[in-house]
């Protein structure tokens, strides 16, 4: 193996170090790490090593609980809550998920709310977890303030990711999650750094009117993907998974880090569907959707979660493949801690 | 008032009057009555007298039960299911409401799934029987294929409709409702009719090449809003509120009905969430609902349903305006019942 790969033990044992050395409690820099080496192994550099300066940014910043120590409340009908106390969002997730399956076993649906947590990364680990116990999932969040409503004129909502899987039998879950806004943050500041036009209909200004300059755009407003229909899904995004479980809105989240270089806080709403359960014995529902996702991939489209499903396998198979700057930033997190970051 | 204007009541008579006639039991007339003036009270157009004739057409094509009594199955858990026994959805839905209310309240979250159904216009009616109990409602179901996937060369996919809607304690609930393709099939229509091309992303041929000819579009796929995540969002629909409740996907209705001029036979799922259960303490979720919303419409973007809310508040106050076409549709729907119809 030469230097530029890593078995996915080896990357994790190295990411849990790098969590560990600046004060992350066991299970939260193991909750964490597994997520970052999924977003590896799957082939998503964007939620991999890239995000671990993220979370020592936010821990510099004092807004996360390193050692938090999640609490399940007692459970109230369909409704699994779990406090994060200010810790990331992973370890509450796993530390409820036993009660959420089990609550959705016994109604054939449930909630499972988070409190209190920071966000990290994507959501498709969550909606795995679910889909492994051949259960349907659905995921959301609010982040915080840089989208602007359709129509509106400054940021107010979100990238807001929405979530969801579908269990197979004898095939990787289907499993789409993706930001409701038109791209995420990030791609504005690759066209910013490239000194390349924004195409149409991606931002607004601090004015509220339409451009194309990455300046302006990251000083006014990001747009919704999907004109007024994406906007309206971003809406009831902040509704449900913000007002109703108690939890910020994105502009109150933008309010409580006054950054957006940070991870957001806030919390999140996952629900959870038994499918043998809804069919009521009206047929076979994995069979049934074997049928309807056959009849996607037959015309040649493609599937939600295809790519990240053929990282995986060359992934768990050989390693994963490190560029220099990723080898030289895992070493560099390590040695330094909290000083390499701002 | 003059001859082009006619209360509320009247309109509802009359559109009873008309079902009747050709047929369908009291409950449906009525349930389906219902819809159409809510829609002519709104302003759409679209979901109002304009509907009527479909829904005859349905019936003289054999494809809907005009006296069918929905049967509420024993609650299971969360899950509340009522089948329609091939009537319209309309009356479905208000038989199963009170359970489904009970069934919120006392778990915090429950679903509502409707089977062997036949669609009826929109499901913002729905989620306001939700909303009204304080509840927010959400509502989904698949269509018959008209929509290729994003990537894909062919139709699959149904228009599938989602609707979501949040109670408001002093205002009309905030409520959106749309189709998950770009337009509805009827907007390429009226292009067809003007001999206008059509905007660029809304249709393929039936060689999956994007086309702006209308007649092209019709004998190829409409496309999905938001290119692949509303395509995601979509094939969603078609996996909860077809596979899994063991009801038809798109294709599927498609297939049993063989006509896209009738309306579509399939089944509907409507979750529905106690806002109060899920705030869990953390405040009143109302009351941050209103601050997020007041936030939106300060920044001059609409709110879903504001439009809605305006025209019905100027019908309650001043009846329907019906234009001569309208006023001799209705004439002869009534006179003429299924000979009124292809």
């Amino acid at each position: 193996m030469n230097a530029s790969t890593i078995p996915l033990d080896a990357l994790n044992a190295e990411v849990v170090a790098i969590f560990r050395n600046v004060g992350f409690s066991a299970a939260q820099a193991a909750a964490l790490a597994r997520g970052i080496v999924a977003g590896e192994r799957d082939g998503c550099k964007s939620h991999g090593i890239y995000r671990i300066a993220g979370c020592l940014r936010t821990l510099k910043a004092g807004k996360v609980v390193p050692d938090a120590e999640p609490v399940l409340a007692d459970t109230d009908g369909a409704i699994v809550r779990i406090d994060a106390k200010g810790g990331f969002a992973n370890l509450a997730f796993v530390r409820g998920l036993p009660e959420f399956v089990s609550r959705t076993r016994a109604l054939g649906m449930a909630a499972l709310v988070v409190n209190d947590c920071t966000h990290f990364s994507a959501l498709w680990p969550e909606i795995e977890d679910i889909t492994a116990h051949g259960l349907a999932g659905l995921a959301m969040c609010p982040s915080y303030a840089t989208v602007a409503p359709a129509g509106g004129i400054r940021p107010l909502l979100g990238t807001n990711p929405f979530a969801f899987g579908w269990p197979r039998r004898d095939a990787p879950p289907y499993v789409f999650d993706f930001a409701t806004s038109v791209v995420a943050r990030g791609e504005i500041e690759l066209f910013r750094r490239a000194g390349d036009p924004l195409p149409d209909g991606w931002a607004i200004d601090a004015d509220g009117n339409p451009t194309d300059d990455p300046d302006a755009a990251l000083a006014g407003a990001m747009l919704p993907f999907g004109g007024h229909k994406g906007s309206a899904i971003a809406t009831m995004i902040e509704l449900l998974a913000g007002a109703m479980i108690g939890d910020f809105t994105s502009d109150e989240a933008l309010d409580f880090l006054g950054s957006t270089a940070i991870a957001p806080r806030h919390g999140e709403l996952i629900l959870a569907f038994d499918p043998s359960r809804f069919a009521g014995g009206r047929g076979d529902p994995l069979a049934r959707g074997e049928r309807f996702i056959a009849a996607i991939a037959d015309q040649g489209a493609r599937l939600p979660g295809q790519r990240r499903h053929a990282a995986r396998a060359r992934s768990l198979a050989h390693g994963i493949k490190l560029t220099p700057a990723e080898r030289a930033e895992l070493d560099r997190l390590r040695r330094d801690g909290l000083d390499a970051v701002d």
